[in-house]
């Protein structure tokens, strides 16, 4: 089976993952590939690392040029989706890397965005209670934002096996790939590198709501979530450190059950052997997510830490293994378990 | 006056950053420098930025060698402080970098460093409360852990204000100058770059018992404190993200003034406008601390945001401010509240 | 068909590389794994990103270890491979990634290595003229120095072409996995970030006199090599910048001509378009080269810069190629021409 | 003596590394600041890490609010010193930053900057033969480029001592910084780090020429320069590596003793022991010079290396150097020579 693919938005640093992965997929024919300001271009001056593909040109994004394919990547500014989904047929599978079908709750979209609730589409996180079979034969996905990713797959089994209280603390950092390719000041090299700094501190940051939508389903009652993202010296990579206060009687025993449990299956995330930690270069470029859990004794406390790359795993990796499920394609295909380390 | 001041262990890091600084300092003339396992090298071999040092020897430690200066400066690795302030006279003011004598409660030592308890001294965070002047005259000062600064400085405001609940979860990114200059495998520059990990998760660091100490001290009842350190990809910096829940009927404008008032009149601590977010590469090099507070009303916390340079203000910058306030000198002579930035 | 393969010295940055492209091609059954200092451990506790390879254990190197196999890779420390292999049958493909069979001169060998000359083997650089035809049905191979390989490839053209005066002057940066993973002080984390330093400057580098061999034999005369390597803040990457003296009557447009005729054919080498310069993050996990070249009317020079990834192309994925064509494998088989990039 | 002293283009990395050295100068009043686009801002949004001057507010530039003052430092784009500083009283001492009076050649400077040559001022590089005495009570200061600090600093001892011919090979990598602040995607921290490329090749960098003058000044006859810069991934520091030919008998104690001689009593410029090689790292933050020569023998080469931080002594630094001279102060006056390291 050759599926033809076409990629809205080929020029940003998700697409261009996207790009990279697609180009390795062996099921996966490539076809239009758009980027509105960069339309006309080259894609080899805009992405000089996708050398197979340096020649191709840009189109402007439009329901025209992306007609006609099998699978159809969304790698659009946030808003900007549903428009084009819409002029999109409904036998074509729509993958959308932006945020505009991720929140089921149209208020927290409108609090959080400040427009109009495109409404919600199949989660494409597989990994979470209920996802994979929701994402078997759709013809929509919505791919999960990279923080949430990283912190979903953190937290859900405490939360699914009840070991923690319904308040999260969540501190995050980020590679300077997640602030996306626009250049402005505060994202040059110069004031990036060795300097770690916050952002969206206080709960403003758009990632807070997708989070508790999703502990809160596996909980089955709300989860309140305190979320600070970090901006690190590094070009990818998230390092999500998680914790909720233990319920009472829990112990170190239970919480590692709990983990061993949820992930025993699971071909993309791997249960570090005790003691050994999370590192975002051991994901680098790769779908992988390492967890390694811990029982704060003395402050009552789970911790769970999660690693991965935000444009693979967090972005267009997630994008890919979400195609494949939908596809009914073997789900790891194209996609890696090794980072590109050191 | 001009101090005659020794430093013991003035190959490593803690060592070297001292020195620039007490090369600039108007008051100081820089006697012995000892360090066992080099003794006998030049500190241009060992040291190579610290150019008019550069064909000073290096001494074995010994208390021969460090007696007959005014001020003595202690950079040696745990549990060694101890047998070499014995031998030092009343009358020398002995400064320690190292941990031996920062916590009051010998339980606490036994537990995290596993040795016989050597007492506690005047502990050098200057802006704690109480903390300038008991170290005013004093001959022996403790100087605090890299992490302990910048989380104290963090969070002790809303302590001493009565403003948050007696649980801190507090996450803290550190510069890899803090693990040292022995070298060791997942130190090297090729395993840090690009990757962020964390260590001594779930309640195992050595720092935490001192934040408890702190912070319990401030609120005058026993802070429970969960600590994940983590290892960023830059050589210097520390950004502790520090969060509690908010007591009932605590705002945001209880907590902005309570951080106002806190640091009204401290040279080195700067509170920052709203809306802007400390940077450890503003800080870089400089006894600066940088400091944000924000309320999330979601989920009812204050989070304290700091950012310091571990081994100026988190450690010889620190060492330098509490010799000068010992010494009756101006607190902020030879130091400096600019980072060399970018 | 599958070949089975060992690796001699699968806990190394060079092994752990290898492991990574062997376990993505389709061709190789991954067999014995082997380190000396490392025996006994779990992989997944050296090479913590090689998650499918995480369980198996390394044995000590040895040739009952080694025997059995197909293809055994050799990562070995120079000198040691001379041993391991003259134990292993003629019908099993050796491929050694270390110096031993790169030279051709035993006085040069003996000069720089200071041991006795084992000899040479046929050299894996297939870009170079005659080296594909040596190393089709070749049961040895000797992979290329990271170094040699980028300044070859930058260079040969030229000196095929007769462009340039037998002098090339060659400074090249280097990340930090190309020293290796043993750590040395000056390797630290803290060290290498932020800063540039050059080593073995003034001819003393062991990868000179493979250069010159390389260079003189396009040239048909001995070429003398000025080769300066520093050492750059990155894990990965080389960046050669080399230049020569132009012949008299030599402009811009032959030595563009002679670069597009080197390259027309060559799957891994993309000659950039006019205007655009090699980054090595363009290339980073990837087989691909990036070359460019310029001709500097005013210095009467020819400028070529080439970037690869040291361990991909400058190691491991050299080596993979190198097999490839051994076997009779298409040469491209489980390498990728697309880096990880931003 | 207290002089006052305004900074025309405060807001940029120039401007913020001069205030961070004038802040810590005993001798200077800081008045005026100007910056165009952000004037009406204050300082501490735009240089967050200039604590002491945070509450200031930028004016735009103008000779009314530059005038008034004892020293103007201009740091101002290519071409816009000249109007200013017609406009300044020529009892004023005026230090320009850039670029418009460094060139003494008119067609040099028509030819690399495409407008009119505004003239030549006094050369701010003291350690240049002849440059200290016409620095000594001048009213005006051209700074130099910040590689051609480098590069003269590297390779005049031996062009002095006629060591070597006339024709130079540069290559030097230089800090993210020497770029400038105005965001640029190609500037961006994700694809800085981690990479290394060049830029400028074949000839056109502007400092060429700047190199040309002073070289060939130094040898009497013309000295022709081939000059390769590239950006590394860190955001100070420039290391220089340059070579030459050596003259006909010239052996290394040849080589040893000039830059011995040259750089006997120069404070910052620091010829490093034997086997000693420059770092970029130590000498981050301050106004020295590392050099380190070697001959390499079989090439018949003269290897010179520098390492500078790009925006202290290759631009801030060496501006306060030239101010200290010209008005009469200690040359060192508020400058280090230690760098922050690690």
């Amino acid at each position: 089976m050759t599926v033809r693919v076409a990629v809205a938005g080929a020029s940003g640093y998700a697409g261009g993952e996207l790009l990279r992965l697609l180009v390795g997929h062996p099921d996966v024919e490539i076809g239009a590939l758009t980027g509105n300001s960069n339309a006309g271009q080259r894609l080899g001056s805009l992405q000089p690392h996708l050398v197979p593909l340096a020649e191709r040109v840009l189109d402007a994004t439009s329901a025209e040029v992306l007609a006609g394919h099998d699978v159809v990547f969304l790698a659009l500014p946030h808003g900007q989706s549903a428009a084009v989904a819409r002029q999109l047929g409904e036998d074509v599978l729509v993958v959308d890397m932006g945020a505009d079908f991720r929140l089921t709750d149209a208020a927290d979209w409108e609090r959080f965005y400040g427009s109009e609730h495109a409404g919600s589409w199949p989660y494409g996180l597989p990994e979470l209670p209920g996802a994979r079979a929701a994402l078997e034969g759709s013809k929509r996905v919505a791919v999960p934002g990279c923080y949430p990713t990283a912190v979903s797959l953190a937290l859900f089994p405490a939360y699914g096996a009840a070991l923690v209280e319904p308040e999260a603390v969540i501190v995050a950092a980020s590679g300077t790939s997640g602030a996306g390719k626009a250049p402005k000041p505060h994202l040059l090299g110069s004031e990036v590198m060795g300097s770690m700094t916050p952002y969206g501190v206080g709960g403003g940051h758009r990632h807070t709501p997708e989070m508790i939508q999703n502990l809160s389903a596996v909980a089955g009652r709300r989860v309140g979530v305190s979320f600070t993202p970090m901006l690190a010296p590094m070009p990818r990579g998230i390092l999500a450190t998680c914790s909720a206060k233990a319920r009472p009687g829990v112990g170190a025993a239970d919480v590692r059950a709990a983990y061993e449990k949820a992930y025993a299956d699971e071909p993309f995330v791997h249960l570090l052997p005790e003691g050994q930690w999370p590192a975002t270069a051991s994901v680098y470029g790769s779908n992988a997510v390492q967890i390694q859990v811990a029982y704060d004794e003395d402050a009552a406390r789970v911790i769970a830490i999660s690693a991965i790359d935000n444009l693979a795993k967090g972005t267009a990796g997630g994008a890919v293994q979400s195609m494949n499920i939908a596809l009914g394609l073997p789900e790891g295909t194209g996609l890696s378990t090794i980072g590109v380390a050191p």
